[in-house]
């Protein structure tokens, strides 16, 4: 089943590929929906392809979505690449998922970059900034990596086992890199630290076991939890730090995250343990407030009727049931230790220093 | 699919039936591994179908499994009732699931009322008193549904619709009435109080699609929800106040409950709602001092791996990544509002005048 040559087979942590590769007027993605069950490499030509895979979680994860989103804008801008075009792209590839605000933030810098220039440039020169995002988002990945190093070092000075619980995917495959909640994971495996990462499954979609597939490819300990067993290996006191990813973060710190983090959270600051969110700066939304004026995506019920398995979608209950499906939920910056960003490790309180002289 | 004419097929309330029925010498439980794709009724003629019943919860729920763990004992005694046999049967029983207390109980209720008769005796009057048991709870179930809904009236006092969420399955398929957090909303329904109930899934066993088959089969509404989404829906005011059932009450009100209930309690908490605990006094035990001194199950890692589909069984995940699978968890008692029990709404620190005066 991993025979696709397009992933490693037996990964260290310095083969791993980015779940996106730009070709010729062309990206190829890893079919996320399939995985970890089926490794299957799908190819985008068109933006109508790229709003499609990021609606349906072909590709997923906040940074990944946005550097799609920008190769989205700039296939978009080799049909019709106009002002009026250009603006009519962005608003629709923004709208296939409204949560993470990385897409947003990709599709205004490749606007913003394009709008200058004479139509006939706007395509070539939009991939040329996707490709920059790219660069960007790896090297942002790296920086956290190095930052979370240094922050689990000080937790554990002697180089004891470290306990890490995290929630969804925040690893290579959500990202251009290495992660962002995984990277400093990454970062200590490589730096021969002891580290175990307790994986949640996350449902209803279960990114839980992408998370568990890239740590054994990595070689890294890990054990798969059911979501509602956090709070008790946390009693038990087998976890020591948590550490997220994020969709967006508002002024104050409040986040945005997969469905599920807020309870581990609380669940944290009721057992006193540290918990992080790793995300770069472009996670960041400096125009909402606080986590009241971050929209949260409601996806469809059949996430939660239908489940992805080993032998295809099985059903999981009947359709004459109401279902509530929110993607995301809001994690209040009380409740957040710090943020591990490309600058380094900052509390709640620090982020404004880095709020933006430019923006509104 | 519901043609079994065990299973009401347009149920009301009170057509409700027990998942349990006397026959005899035998018993017939409704199988609830295969609810609620497939109707099953299972008769259990030995100790030791009943001992498999409990431990592959076949039965379940902490009321429920004290009731056929009870016959199960007189079906023991059936096979070798002198006294070595009867502590034996007892022990092996018990053993069967060890965190719901009521198991335990029943199986000392019965033990002790048979202890003093000659051997020959023993198993009709062990099979009289698990009638008894069963009695008792219809009753127990009875009076915290009257208490329950009590409660409700005061908290929406002009008859507003009310929004209840609860965690797992503590309704008619757990008890051998009504139910026990299911209760007051059955009563509420049935009284004409416009409820709606919140169930969440219950990951790693998804005891939330029997609750959802429940509560559809009796016409209250409700909606589905992935366990990860509670606090959200907190968050947005959508949520009046939580009912769970219970396994094991400490002596300081200390709850362990289905893994994922503190979670909930947390969020409760975090949001200022009402954390409620439905459980008739049988759930108490006095024995212990709090939630450290109860023992949390932990079950096959093959509960993650392997999911109940409505095509049957799906492999979820590979085999090669390790699983922690608590089955319970423990909320503490400063995250409960109230216990409803058989004898009243009573809060944490009240529950401690209910002490019983002969237990050591």
């Amino acid at each position: 089943m991993l025979a696709n040559p397009f992933i490693p087979t037996a990964a260290t942590v310095t083969d791993l590929l980015s779940p996106l590769h730009a070709g010729e007027h062309r990206l190829f993605i890893l079919d996320q929906t399939r995985l970890p069950f089926t490794c299957c490499e799908l190819e985008l030509r068109t933006a109508a392809q790229v709003h499609h895979a990021i609606a349906h979680m072909q590709v997923r994860g906040a940074p990944l979505i946005g550097a799609v989103g920008a190769f989205g804008l700039a296939l978009a801008l080799r049909e019709a690449a106009d002002d009026a075009a250009l603006r009519a792209a962005c608003e629709w590839l923004g709208g296939a998922r409204p949560t993470a605000v990385n897409l947003h933030w990709a599709l205004r810098r490749t606007h913003d970059a394009v709008l200058g220039l004479p139509p006939a440039q706007r395509a070539a020169a939009a991939w040329q900034e996707a490709l920059a995002i790219v660069e960007q988002d790896r090297a942002d990945n790296a920086a956290i990596g190095r930052h979370g190093l240094h922050w689990l070092r000080q937790l554990a000075p002697r180089g004891e086992r470290i306990n890490i619980m995290t929630h969804c995917n925040a690893g290579w495959l959500a990202t251009t890199g290495h992660g962002t909640a995984l990277a400093p994971v990454y970062a200590a495996h490589a730096a021969g630290l002891p580290v175990h990462v307790w994986v949640s499954e996350t449902r209803p979609r279960n990114q839980g076991l992408l998370t568990a597939w890239e740590l054994r490819q990595a070689g890294v300990a890990h054990t798969l939890l059911a979501d509602n067993a956090a709070a008790e290996l946390m009693r038990r006191g087998q976890v020591d730090a948590l550490i997220v990813g994020a969709d967006r973060i508002a002024a104050n710190g409040d986040t945005a995250n997969k469905v599920g983090t807020c309870l581990k959270a609380l669940a944290a600051a009721a057992h006193a343990l540290p918990f992080l969110v790793a995300a770069p700066w472009t996670t960041f939304d400096w125009n909402c407030a606080d986590g009241s004026a971050i929209p949260i995506e409601e996806r469809d019920a059949d996430e939660m009727r239908l489940i992805a398995t080993g032998s295809g979608p099985a059903r999981l209950c009947e359709g004459a049931t109401a279902i509530a499906n929110p993607a995301f939920d809001i994690t209040a910056a009380a409740l957040i230790r710090a943020f591990i960003t490309p600058s380094g490790v900052i509390s709640p309180q620090g982020i404004q220093e880095y709020y933006p002289q430019d923006e509104n």
